[in-house]
């Protein structure tokens, strides 16, 4: 079969491409072609699969119809501007995230075939104010562009899918943790980085109280709820194709001692706990926990708890070296 | 001040026109000018109102442009492909409603002014199972091409609203009923034809039980609740900017009592009961009852019962004149 992953060069993207070569197969069919679009060159080698690199705008005119001309069987459409992006360049933010998408999903309708599409979402398509665990039929008030555009996505991949254009999964992702890389200047980069930093030897600041909830899922994890949308059954989903994605909900001090339990006092002791009032305004209105029970239900699974985390970072980051 | 209305020749639009004409004054300002754009040409005459008639295609390039170019202060945006329309034909559904809407709004953005935008939205943003009452915060999983354009017009309402870009607020309106003139094929078309066929001394036929509970208000209410909503103070709504509208939750079999009593036995028996397993199949999956908590806090009023329903249709469309 052939696949599509479009945000290939992306932290996710590689990821799933990775997983996509090693496995060599999908939905129990190997893989012959894998198509990989970014708008910066994704990485394109993928061993006994024909690998395509694409780079562009998703949103220009022809762009879409191109990436879907060979009719890719899978879709992964994971190519967006990231939430702090979107609310600061308006324009920018709902040409990828609201034209792209929809360039994307109305090429599927040109070349009239139906492949699956697997569509990443995110909780930032909730809004506060919110319960203490948040069910699968909460209602939709993003209070962000980012929010709003991946809502838009979500509502035409539900009317595409309905209108039999395509079988669409959309995957709503908790936060991300353990992020690779270095740390950004989104308010959430803390959460990563309280345990990144630390494990490579480095200080790392703690903005907010330790007692904040907040729910997490591995990269490997989203790589798994990627691959388990592109394989479920349509009609074991239904007409509701938009699901929160199960994750570990924890405080950030149960995060620290899940650091200390695996790499010991000092590298724990490297964190420094620094209120920032900016970050706690920003914190204190996202979500805690999810209930998820939809997609729990469905197959989709993440870590058993914050130690699983922790080591799945240095497994895939550190070649499962525990510093000490 | 200068107002917009898009959809000017339909139905409710129409009726807007006529009371804003009659008004002469909106949010306490005196109405100095009124542009009325459609797909077909809409009446303009307006009394010492300079009436504009704007005939064409929202979406088409500098449509929107050229409408918000005079800066209306109170925008109602009305215009949009019905529901039976936008489920048969896909694409211009999405034209009209989705970019429709989006070029009215980014109009407005690239003019860098601050409007009051009303947007006409529908209960179709909700889709079954429904609980006995719906709640203002219930999730929105429209089952149409119409309630998905619906959800993504609010969507886009909300957060540009939220920008600062407009002062926006969306209506979900419930069926009208009574509607004026011929049937339609829409599904619902019997709610009001039940009512108006036998007021004209006409055979109506009942498709579906009498113990079918169902949410409506008069075109009057309809064009109270335009009012309304360009009048409120948005900061009295909060970030949630689309609201449920109240409506009256009746029986078939209360409708009908209530012709009878305002009409008599003769013209409540010009209904004929004729099941249509189509039709109940459709509207079986339609919502009931709404809690329209919200709305009716912020002042939006429908009718308190369904004879005061039949007396504005007998009003507004007979001359006050009941049958016998």
């Amino acid at each position: 079969m052939r696949v599509l992953v479009t945000g290939a060069a992306g932290m996710i993207g590689r990821k799933l491409v990775d997983r996509l070569i090693r496995d060599g197969v999908l939905a129990g069919r190997p893989i012959t072609a894998l198509d990989l679009h970014d708008i910066v060159p994704p990485a394109a080698s993928g061993g006994g699969i024909a690998v395509t690199a694409h780079t562009g705008d998703l949103s220009a005119p022809g762009a879409a119809a191109a990436l879907v001309a060979a009719r890719p069987d899978v879709i992964f459409h994971l190519a967006g501007v990231v939430s702090g992006e979107a609310e600061t360049d308006f324009d920018l933010g709902y040409r990828v995230n609201l034209d792209g998408t929809k360039a994307l999903f109305d090429a599927v309708h040109a070349a009239a075939y139906m492949p699956r599409v697997v569509f990443t979402s995110s909780i930032a398509v909730f809004g506060a104010p919110f319960p203490d665990v948040i069910p699968d039929d909460f209602h939709l008030t993003p209070l962000t562009s980012y929010g709003t555009q991946k809502m838009i996505g979500e509502a035409l991949l539900a009317d595409y899918s309905r209108k039999g254009i395509f079988d669409g999964i959309g995957i709503r992702l908790p936060t991300i943790c353990v992020r690779p890389g270095k740390a950004n200047k989104a308010a959430s980069s803390f959460f990563s980085g309280i345990i990144r930093e630390p494990l490579n030897g480095l200080p790392a600041i703690l903005p907010v109280s330790r007692s904040v909830v907040h729910t997490h899922a591995s990269p490997r994890s989203a790589v798994g709820f990627l691959i388990r949308a592109a394989e479920i059954d349509g009609a074991l989903v239904g007409p509701r194709r938009n699901l929160v994605m199960p994750g570990v909900a924890v405080t950030v001090g149960e995060q620290i001692e899940a650091l200390r339990r695996i790499a010991g006092e000092r590298i724990a002791g490297l964190i420094e706990e620094k209120p920032d009032p900016a970050i706690w305004a920003i914190v204190q209105n996202w979500p805690t926990r999810f209930a998820a029970s939809r997609a729990r239900e469905l197959g989709f699974v993440a870590e058993a708890g914050f130690d699983e985390i922790v080591r799945v970072y240095i497994e895939e980051e550190l070649g499962g070296r525990v510093p000490s």
